[in-house]
């Protein structure tokens, strides 16, 4: 057989996206309703490098995810790297690093890209941008009360009404307060529960029910009694968890004189955000935003698109992410929003800013010999402020003309001879036709 | 001993930078240095993943890059990536994908992050940001003046002056002129005295001149007519070299009835940058930019401060680069500027962006009882378009208002029970310490 030249693919890497300047349009829209929606708060923008020690997250998160889910390998110094996989570590090690000199509270956003190893998918890629807001060292109720009704101004950003989207509230401090006080649960016992809550979105109702019944030890061999008391108590919490709304689920709580405080913290949140006009907000008993972390009120975003129902983003308070580093408890609140399912939005909501064009100004040039010129009146239109882009292509003035049109851009200016003879300039709208003066 | 919780470790990963906000608030100056000189001219950003194919550096640079300076491993899937070490290869890669569709010329840029395993040392980290900027399509020597230009802006948009700094210019065709068709030499020789001429800089007079004398086999075993007929070419090269500008330079070549194209383009950019005030501009014949890639006008900005002379970043012409993919020739003119040294330049040159306020107004409040007012004010002016930030803290007011100087926040707004009673506010510069009333 001939030799044949080896030839390279031009595929990207498997699972991850090139931004063509259409696309990268989209992303610099997405990054600047973050830093709009972030920075009308005071918020500050930080960032870390993409490679982590891989014993950030190991400490963490246990080691499954370490394991199987990020990119981690050994560095040619025989360390331990990570490609970071979420922010929240990298920023807790930051703050533990100079606890001492930052001046709190700390308002901080990040868009940092993440990466995880993941068969790819709709809405799952193996590198994603993502904002991460947080707000450390205010243990009130107003910092929920802020960081929710920045999830909010971001959603409304992405072109959602508030007819389209939902705020699901709860609070860490109810759930442990309903499994380890109301029922009594032992830790195992109230881990079982949370994950199965968890799930539930995902699962049938029927399974849902025996899984709870089973957690009651409902179908084990006990006697009469010991049955009859579990199912009581799985239907006693089937019913709360069924609640309609946060005063029924409130009124299926054993009443005490002074309430619970993670239901007040839900009764704060809920009429802090009804006063900034905030009112497409419901508790949901149902929420339970994984396990970790997360101490108090949590809160997702979700679309209420009919055809496409779904989390969007969320977040919620934790409290004790530096003590890993030996430091002592400094709390946060803060949240999580990613880029694809952004953009996701936009595309559903008719949304997506439309493909702006790269200059205000195309500047053709008829004859070779006017370039230099041509160069100059474009220097002097930069200087104002203007994008001017010259055409160097020699071609034919029509083709220039129609090239400029294709890219959108919607002013020309023709060079010749006579306009280098005369220094008499004419700027054209394309979509008029109209030609006006220009005095450089 | 007793037990000892592990205590992790808060530092980065070596060699690579944290950002906090004050660190950030330079990168994002630099960032909008490069952004708007390049878009100023119609460039577009495009990005790509960091993580790329690694046959798409083998392919190129040969095995040593890939083997010893990139972060390359091996992904659960099997497959062999890099963390891109420069952005060229996936530029190319993704013109090369979409040739066919794509508006040619092409004006884009890009601020990738990029990842050499390195040493860490002063100016060198194992991840930085580079821009790149790239115009394909353009055959002409107005591509060179155009990205030449541009380097020039950002390079004056970091603060220097044109005194400060000098824009070096060369062209690999005179290069391949003066080594393959005034002195004949075959490739092997030419590549000796390429890299001679690279390292002039670093080398002593005396090293230079005895390695151009070997490259022309003085020293070896010959006999005394050869040995002179090579000093003599030896000597020839060596006082070219030397010329001191670029007159000279051409003085000294063989005259010929047509200018060597080379020649010719140099001449054309000089007087082009000339034409457009760029006069800190001049021919340097040891000026090489390395072996690959370039294939016309190379250039390099150069720092002319006493203390410490040196490369900034530099560019130029590389005709062939989408050939690894099969496609036919596309024209590139293209330049790569560093934040590593960008804001080393910016520290010199005393043009640090002073570090600004988080917010524009600071509300502070007497009596948690009014926060949801406060709240709603800030809510107001947030959007008129005003950052604002709550103080939170319940401290004491006299603390509050000295917390919000602390950050440089300019003006403040006290929200006690009575201004929440008559709505009426003032807004104090601290500054001064004027007050003046409010509408909201």
């Amino acid at each position: 057989m001939a030799e044949k030249a080896k030839k390279l693919g031009t595929d990207a890497y498997k699972g991850v996206r090139d931004f063509f300047p259409a696309d990268m349009a989209v992303e610099k829209r997405i990054f600047d309703i973050w830093r709009t929606a972030t920075e009308k708060y005071g918020y500050e923008e930080y960032n870390a490098s993409v490679l982590e020690p891989a014993e950030l997250y190991k400490a963490k998160s246990g080691d499954e995810i370490v394991n199987e889910q990020t990119y981690t390998f050994i560095d040619r110094g025989d360390r331990e790297v990570t490609l970071r996989p979420e922010m929240t570590p990298s920023v807790a090690r930051m703050v533990a690093a100079r606890k001492r000199e930052l001046l709190f509270p700390l308002r901080w956003y990040s868009i940092p890209n993440l990466f995880r190893y993941e068969q790819p998918q709709r809405g799952r890629v193996r590198e994603h941008w993502q904002l991460n807001v947080d707000l450390f060292g205010v243990d009130s109720i107003s910092a929920e009360i802020e960081i929710i009704n920045m999830a909010y101004d971001i959603t409304r950003a992405y072109g959602l009404k508030d007819t389209d989207f939902e705020i699901r509230l709860n609070n860490r401090k109810v759930m442990n307060y309903v499994t380890g006080e109301v029922f009594g649960m032992n830790e195992q016992m109230a881990k079982k529960v949370a994950k199965l809550i968890d799930k539930k979105d995902k699962m049938k109702a029927d399974a849902f029910e025996i899984g709870i019944r089973e957690v009651f030890g409902v179908g084990d061999i006990m006697d009469n009694s010991q049955r009859e008391a579990g199912e009581k108590q799985a239907d006693k919490l089937l019913t709360l968890l069924n609640s309609k709304n946060f005063e029924e689920f409130v009124s299926r709580l054993p009443q005490t004189k002074e309430e619970h405080v993670g239901l007040k913290e839900i009764r704060e949140v809920l009429k802090g955000l009804e006063r900034l006009g905030i009112t497409n907000v419901r508790f949901d008993q149902t929420l339970m935003r994984g396990f970790d972390y997360y101490t108090g009120i949590v809160f997702e975003v979700y679309d209420m698109n009919p055809a496409n129902r779904r989390s969007v983003f969320g977040g919620g308070r934790y409290d004790d992410l530096l003590s890993l580093f030996g430091n002592d408890k400094v709390t946060a609140v803060g949240f999580g929003a990613g880029d694809v399912i952004a953009r996701d939005l936009m595309e559903t909501y008719g949304t997506l800013p439309k493909s702006s064009a790269p200059a205000d100004i195309a500047i053709c040039i008829v004859g070779e010999q006017n370039v230099p010129y041509a160069l100059d009146v474009a220097q002097s239109l930069r200087a104002k402020g203007l994008k001017v882009v010259v055409d160097m292509s020699d071609k034919k003035i029509g083709d220039q003309i129609s090239n400029a049109d294709k890219r959108g851009i919607p002013k020309i200016i023709v060079i010749g001879d006579e306009e280098v003879k005369t220094g008499r300039l004419k700027i054209k709208t394309l979509s008029t036709g109209v030609e006006e003066p220009l005095t450089i």
